[in-house]
């Protein structure tokens, strides 16, 4: 049976503040720069979700791919979007809001929620020039 | 000898129902929602064609790019493009032509047909939101 | 009061057939090409709405974009989304589905539905190469 | 001697409430929805800058676009990159943050500071569905 | 009889030099930069050809777009794609490579080779942040 | 820890020819076609650079990309932007430069400038439908 990998693209719009509370102002300054502002910036995200699997021979789908977008938004998407990533998002506090410890967190919330289909890779851009991935390693 | 992957993105405009005929017209509804729509509905769908192998010294190419084209456009393209998944594509009869069974079907037609090139990846997108991947697994 | 536009970007899904039942089919064959095929064919469309008027003050808003979209969806998304444009939608009964004859249709509709908001420019994309604009004229 | 219209398009990342203070929460709610988040959310812009005039014979150009680029970044993009739209940008005090708004606060420092040439249009994206347009109207 | 604008997107690579002959190598670096680079660079140029007219009846299209894409690549996009702009193309000799220059160029070609259609529209991109637009004014 | 995937895109201008200088003119017409031009083409290139690693826990990052950003405009894009690839660019003196022979090369030169962080995988666009990727394998 073939086994297919399947991506919804979803995005959010949000704000956030890079910065290590632990730091002095002047760490803070050296380490993250402008993304240090205390006033926050933000960004258009889009977020990646792959899922994979053997086809079913009776729909010729992995995973409903409506359902999959109904789990993505009620869990992640609809928590985040005109959200601020430090203040509004319970599952980010104690965690400094960059692109990488935001797809950790959400690996670790999609991965259950998914189930029993596989999660298999989350993609999240945060601008057109950067993006990172998590396969759960 | 350095290995390569090198990828050729193809487009193709086409109409289906995403349907399975053994299911009553409820269940189709319930499975398939709006892509079940009986009159058909379409997408503009691009393909990308992975290959992967050393690189030829002599030419500095894993493979000709216009001779892998036209094996795509003669193998695949030139028989989805611009018709209906359902009834005018031999090789999808008797198969749901969701992207994740086109995706399967395109692989067994593309693996023997650019051989001895190394089919490595097919990624085929039917909407700027949702893409598939296979690797013949 | 400044005066400026604001563009709303929607998408749909659909398929159709180009051509004109009273030609021949040699005429259709000649004329249309592979768009006449008689199993049909379909799109992602993408539909930008532009609207002008002066910025409203105590809003900062020309319109409110999330109203603009709902009329949008309501009046014109939903109908043809998903949909065969020659067969399931009234509003191009009679009219040889091309980008140009429904851009025009849609003008028809949503001129009046934005109102009292000024309808200034459509663009409908068929393709990532093919686009066509209707300012009313 | 032809007259044409030259683009540099600039990128920018920035934090933003939309709401008016005079309202009431309610008010605000009703209004705005999800953009009047207190805690703020943000986007990433892209800023069209449109400058026409006839081409010089001897360059070849209409403006120097890297001339044109730094006046732009100096002016607008330094000034809000990274920012929080409502706290952080002088310019913007005392005006809702609306992608309308800001096209209209950008046209005012951008019209002289281009001069001699012509500024003829400013597309400002806040989205990827949404864009606004301005011509000094 | 409505009047819609249909455009046709069009794309080439090609290398140039962006300098004045009568230029000194001082004058070429100060005023060109790295674009007088003496060995050429080069870009892959997007060209969207709009032509606008009334909406013909018994086809439902304004002009038939794979004539005017026939026309486009015949006379201009065949003769630059793959070239030199400064030496390989007969049409560009005596006259600066620039984006604007092209556009003007492609323009005096296109305006009676499109004829009894009425050309209204050049968009030329140069990078994906560069791009000139051209009315024939 | 997790170990995620970074990526930066970064872009550059220039001008090439591909063919093999040991081959007859008849043999590079036949391999290489219109890539054989003798004044050369050119394309605007994409590169995705891709760092994998543990997430710094008191950074929340994996590599800064600002530093990453700028050792490969350093040791790549400042070196390869706006030139001729067989003339100005050591490093790809006595290759052919395919993108094929590009990527191989920037990862001879990227993998030991970003250590100690880990070069995963470099994916080189030279237009809008062919790239390659490269793992180091």
């Amino acid at each position: 049976m073939p086994r297919v990998t399947v991506t919804r693209r979803l995005r959010f719009n949000a704000a956030h503040r890079v910065f290590n509370p632990s730091f002095s102002d002047a760490e803070n300054e050296a380490t993250f720069g402008k993304c240090n502002n205390p006033n926050w910036h933000g960004h258009n995200y889009t977020l990646d979700v792959s899922v994979d699997g053997p086809v079913d021979e009776s729909t010729g789908y992995v995973i409903d791919l409506g359902a999959l977008n109904e789990i993505v938004e009620r869990e992640v998407v609809d928590i985040v979007d005109h959200r601020n990533l430090n203040i509004d998002v319970a599952f980010m506090h104690g965690s400094i809001p960059t692109a990488e410890n935001m797809v950790v967190a959400f690996w670790k919330i999609l991965k259950p929620a998914v189930a029993p289909a596989h999660l298999l890779r989350l993609v999240l851009w945060e601008t057109e020039n950067n993006y990172v991935e998590y396969t759960g390693g």
